[in-house]
């Protein structure tokens, strides 16, 4: 099976908004499984760092959830967007409240809930992603933070419509500035793996028996994944892939498969709805081959 | 449990557009649950036929899949609408290609693709619904059918944008009049829960041993359930119930447990979305209840 | 001057939906102008017959507006459309009230009206044409009629959304049938000039002094031929033209200057807004030359 | 007929986003008319001082046409938008190209022309409207300007969306400061009538005989205003009034008849569209009294 996943061909192109996204080496491929009693099964360049983008919503879901709990439904939907992730013509029509956590419009304002919250939301948040996945040395990346900044008109234009419609609560450029850092979060594909385990688990990490979120919540994460988790591809991969999962535009893809394991995969170069191209392929074939999913 | 169900409020309006579905006495109510082994639970009215509406465009899928096959994603979608389920506006945009099989457009052109492979649609399509629900006496309502055709505007319009941009291939009469009959169909909840149950065993019906279709189509019927079942509150049943799940207008849901069973609630009080209030709650209710989801 | 305009370029291509368009001479080139004291200036094919399509609609809006007075303006907008001339999805948004006269979907809204108010709807429309333009001879073409009959998927698609909306009040068929019979008619660059001659008088025809309408209903209809009468480009128009005017897909323009003269202008290539290429061109030149216009 | 006008009703409100426009007296209410040879008439508050808003956007239009010529069009539209002034779906859909210098998109592009073209936008903007009105009073009110900066999420949101489409190439903040200058401009009614009355003499001021753009391009601007002067009510305007005109939440109209006279009118309440209720009312009128229209 390794023979021919590494021979699923790959096209698209790179995320190039970004230096840093565009100087990644497209040929780099990672694949890393964990299982809730703690196997692990990897290939290629699974201990590689890479920059996990979007992947980190789900996280920065998960901390404004424990916080806010049923309240945050109030600011945002749980409802697919059946638009690019970046629209801004759903969010003016629906006056302010992003259609899901995914979407960016949707992460600015968990952002600033965090702001709102917590008094070191950058710091509390790492250490966050910290404990979830048991490793201590994940960090934001500041070169990435302050490109993203550079040339993050579109996410400028997002919240100020937002803030517009009163559903910003604080500081414009403080909320941005946690975004960004959020977006630039580098891990390797175990790391993904094991840092998403809880959700596989009813909201507690195997590995180190910590309860991250409720079951409730971890079962609700995860349809939100389900149904939000590819821009709006999440219709395609729900029906090649069947799992619940999270894509980023630096390549990355973590899915879970609830009550056995999470994988992360890592392939850079991108299919024209912004999610990687081997990623997917590779997703796709897994599950096909293993007859896993959760339909 | 059972008091609890039955305390459940019920607000909300019946379906008022046809006179066969504004007639319906709002308070009725049934479940009926059939598990993969045949151990059946029921509750209410779960034995009186009602219109099935919308739920039928699952077994429209599933026989237009076995027919034609991946060609059959060459004219229709697998994701969300992100707006509500007779909308022009996506299909317009989209140069008439539905966004999925569960909205009207979508249904229509599976109706299409019926009409161009079966010599007698109408009765071929009522067979196959007998045959996987085991029950030779389901039928169409002919006053339903009709009612649903004079006042079918919206149907008809959606079917002409689509002739217009070349998918709809044959005439639009026939066409219109094998999808409101379709969507005439009558059944309890018991006969709908037997009907789906090949869906939660892999696209074998457990009862008659009878392959309906083979497990990759069965799962990713499944998923479309998922991501496209309650029009644009997809996102909040999967949020809410965790299970792949159809409704129609006539207030009834069915909904799918994996390996597991199938389950089938009908009240005809419909929420803003054009949803079942109570049936909504009560599956709700049930899966958290039962922390029974797939997530 | 005349070799100047015989030297503007003509790029383009000819409306291709119906046989009877498409095989229209492209090379086709007439001028017509007549002034309010009948001086009359001609060039090329100005006494060839061919199809004035959407010019009509400026007739049909004359002719339904006298009837229904300013009740008119609660089943039709006088806004500019914003979208393309066929767009469903501003009816959708604006529940079925098309937002102008000119728009196929106003069109549509104007035919239900003439069959509402008139005994013989295609007859006394010919006549009323036959009347403005003192021309006996000026008539439908059956064949075109027919034509567009059989590929009028989108206007069906129109007229049904309509009617779920309210807006539209008699048989589907036969509104369908008068609009595709005014769409056909068939006249030549002279007839339109003269035939529009009365929209430069204030209502009353210069040479047969007849009133068509009355002097505020004259002026209304060349403001909404102003805002509306070149699908999305009216701006563009307006711009570089500074007149009322409407055009046709058959290629055809009628432009007017209040007070002044009336003009008729056919090229039949179309620029990629469906208005004719070289018509266009020769009115801005005229315009610009003559500085003749309205602002 | 002044005591007509008088009881011509007010309803609406005044706007309220920033308090030096919610504090104005609603009960204000002034006309001025300036003919091209100099007559004058005036009525009411014609020579308080108010904030003209959006009214300013002509002259900026002016401005950057005469500094960019017809470059000035491959930046901003011409065609009516459709859709309400500050929106943001049709800018994104037409990739950051504004429909027309009249909306708040349109015209920040315009600012950041004149970034790019002048060495002190700010101050050689208000020489320009003092030149062109002829009175050297004319200023800035820094209140407005500040107030409008502190709530202009929604201008924000625009600018930073077009920055990402590339249709900014200033910096952000600095086109802001010098667009919420423009936005207020405080002049009265004889101002305003004298300050437009170029182009009603095609673009020669008539009283200083200066010339501020060339015939062209005056009735090109007058053109622009008859398609784009009102929001999404530009078409009832034009229906109604039948001038070129721009107005602004200030409550005040500017409206031309071009070879005769400018008018300027002012009441602060706004109709549902946000132009002023009877400030649309009295030029009806007027126009239907006189029966003076382009038309």
């Amino acid at each position: 099976m390794v023979v021919e996943l590494r021979h699923i061909k790959d096209i698209g192109h790179v995320a190039s908004y970004i230096p840093e996204l565009r100087n990644v080496d497209p040929k780099k491929f990672g694949i890393h499984l964990t299982t809730i009693d703690n196997q692990n099964y990897s290939l290629g360049d699974s201990n590689d760092k890479f920059s996990i983008q979007s992947i980190s919503k789900v996280l920065t879901l998960a901390l404004a959830f424990e916080l806010e709990d049923e309240f945050l439904w109030e600011r945002v939907g749980v409802e697919p967007s059946g638009t690019p992730f970046n629209s801004l013509v759903q969010l003016e029509y629906e006056k302010g409240i992003p259609r899901n956590p995914f979407i960016n419009a949707g992460a600015l304002v968990l952002c600033d809930i965090l702001v709102s919250r917590l008094q070191h939301p950058k710091q509390e948040f790492i250490e966050f992603t910290r404990k979830v996945s048991g490793n201590p040395t994940i960090d934001y990346c500041p070169r990435v933070a302050e490109s993203e900044k550079l040339t993050g008109y579109t996410n400028a234009a997002l919240i100020n419509l937002m803030k517009a419609f009163g559903n910003i609560h604080n500081d414009i450029e403080t909320v941005l500035d946690l975004y960004f850092h959020i977006c630039s979060i580098e891990m390797t594909c175990k790391e993904l793996a094991q840092g998403f385990l809880f959700l596989a688990a009813n909201g507690v990490h195997p590995l180190t028996h910590e309860r991250v979120v409720n079951v409730s919540k971890s079962k609700r994460i995860n349809a939100i994944m389900q149904l939000c988790g590819f821009y709006d591809e999440a219709g395609e991969f729900s029906f090649k892939v069947g799992l619940p999962g999270k894509s980023g535009v630096g390549g990355g893809i973590i899915a879970i498969y609830p009550g056995h394991y999470s994988i992360a995969v890592w392939s850079p170069k991108l299919n024209s709805k912004g999610n990687s191209y081997k990623g997917m392929k590779i997703l796709e074939f897994l599950t096909t081959r293993t007859k896993l999913s959760i339909f």
